[in-house]
């Protein structure tokens, strides 16, 4: 199977790095570091083990790539608007289109822009970040969720899940909705809280007033979730990934970055389309609306 | 009538100091500001005609002031165990207590210090600080409402309603209950979201999201007290509160100076307090439970 990556930041770097260190054909879109990762290749530090690629197939424009038989996007989500122009040089008639990006609404949109096109989810459950061009950092975790959206023949995601387990990523093929929102119990709290109140997961939950209203804000995104259909997410969940989250190394989740280096905020697909969804079907979330309302205000005054 | 000012702040430096500047007998209690006065008097700065208190009746301790027919009480609440010691000095049979601090529950809790003490809620609407030693800046607004606790003898109630009144300050006695929670339906939203998104209350409310945010909080104020047995607050004085608000010059609340001069903030009875009476009474403030926890999570970690 031919791989393409579109957002070689550091989920595409990442996963699509694995892949290609166990030798799968993958080709790259870089924008900034495209120069860089020509001359010295694209370095992962990994806690799974380091390594580092050169050469790679590296690509300023997806005019130059290959067709591929799958696409991984790991573009930020508030540059999805760009998949109309950046997507077609790679399209077959079968291509499949996994959109590694976190949010609620988003395959609905990009199925918008291309009907015909096969989607799938991809949840990555990992903290990693690019650290410097042609540098990723990943720093625990890296296991990836698959979610089917539109994906006519279910053998090419058994493709994919077994291509990432060869490459050593714990991947599992999982129930679409179900995935998008149980990703969410985790996201929503932590990436806009990290922002409003300049912190760290770790500092969040240490402090019991904090701890507590991350409770809150899960339970009400499995509360919207329930509203919605969504019938196997649990009220334990939270607690779960409570849990994992005390277990992990301090961090900030995507968005406390984007906030810090002055990129826009991931808020549209993490706050307002889930917010939106569940109010339509009968749920507001509450705690939830408020941090989206001091997100925006966050982004808009800076 | 005498009267004594525990805590001559913003708050209590400019009521006391109206008085006074009319004539009235009034005996100031200053904390570090008390050589400053005693040596160059109080000034207020006020958008309504500025003064110049020269000599002030200031005191170090309560313990040398006269017994008062009523005494103002200008201390931040946070302060509050320090009346057990304070207020003795002060106190004849009928000394009424007016209690000018913003929140739910300090007469209760007064009270039960004080079994016998007569009490009253003053419900400052103005716009003040203390902009140096022994200097009140007042810049708009100031009147004040007078709720009724526990004073067995309504004429004191009107006699201090009528000295304001001499000394040119719109009060009026009002319902304590009501009064309270209407201040409340300001303080809670302006107060914390200064703080929370480091800014002013015009800047919240030129903003679509939190001025939004700020509408959904005072809702839920009042929905609280309704909840809370207080009828006569309807749903037209959020839209009334942020049509004033509009009309006001940028403002740093209270706890947004407290806040930002390492001072405690008020906490306990401008949030906590009013969230579990409401929960008492069945109603959750979902939205400003969450500014709680964030003004919690900002105390703590400052």
């Amino acid at each position: 199977m031919k791989y393409g990556v579109i957002g070689t930041g550091a989920i595409g770097g990442f996963y699509g790095g694995k892949l290609a260190q166990i030798g799968k054909e993958v080709h790259f879109l870089f924008h900034r570091d495209y120069d860089h990762v020509k001359q010295h290749g694209l370095q992962v530090d990994s806690c799974d083990g380091s390594f580092h690629l050169d050469p790679v197939n590296a690509y300023r424009s997806t005019q130059d790539m290959p067709q591929c038989d799958v696409v991984l996007v790991g573009l930020k989500s508030v540059n999805n608007h760009l998949l109309q122009d950046l997507l077609p040089p790679l399209l077959k008639e079968d291509t499949l289109v996994v959109l590694i990006q976190n949010g609620i609404g988003i395959e609905e949109d990009v199925q918008k822009m291309f009907p015909k096109v096969e989607l799938a989810a991809g949840l990555a459950f990992i903290c990693c970040a690019k650290s410097e061009p042609g540098r990723v950092n990943h720093q625990c975790y890296g296991y990836i969720n698959i979610g089917n959206y539109s994906c006519k023949n279910p053998s090419v995601i058994d493709a994919v899940v077994s291509d990432f387990r060869e490459a050593g990523v714990d991947a599992n093929e999982v129930e679409y909705f179900e995935a998008r929102w149980k990703k969410a119990v985790w996201n929503m709290p932590f990436n806009g809280m990290t922002v409003a109140l300049n912190t760290q997961t770790d500092l969040l939950l240490q402090n019991p007033h904090t701890m507590q209203l991350v409770k809150d804000q899960m339970m009400e995104v499995i509360q919207a979730a329930q509203a919605c259909g969504v019938k196997n997410i649990d009220d334990t969940f939270a607690d779960k990934m409570i849990d994992n989250t005390l277990h992990m190394t301090p961090y900030s989740p995507s968005m406390k970055l984007d906030y810090e280096f002055h990129r826009p905020m991931e808020i549209d697909y993490l706050y307002t389309r889930p917010i939106q969804e569940a109010r339509k079907a009968g749920y507001r979330m509450a705690k939830l609306e408020m941090l989206e309302a001091e997100l925006r205000f966050l982004e808009d005054i800076r």
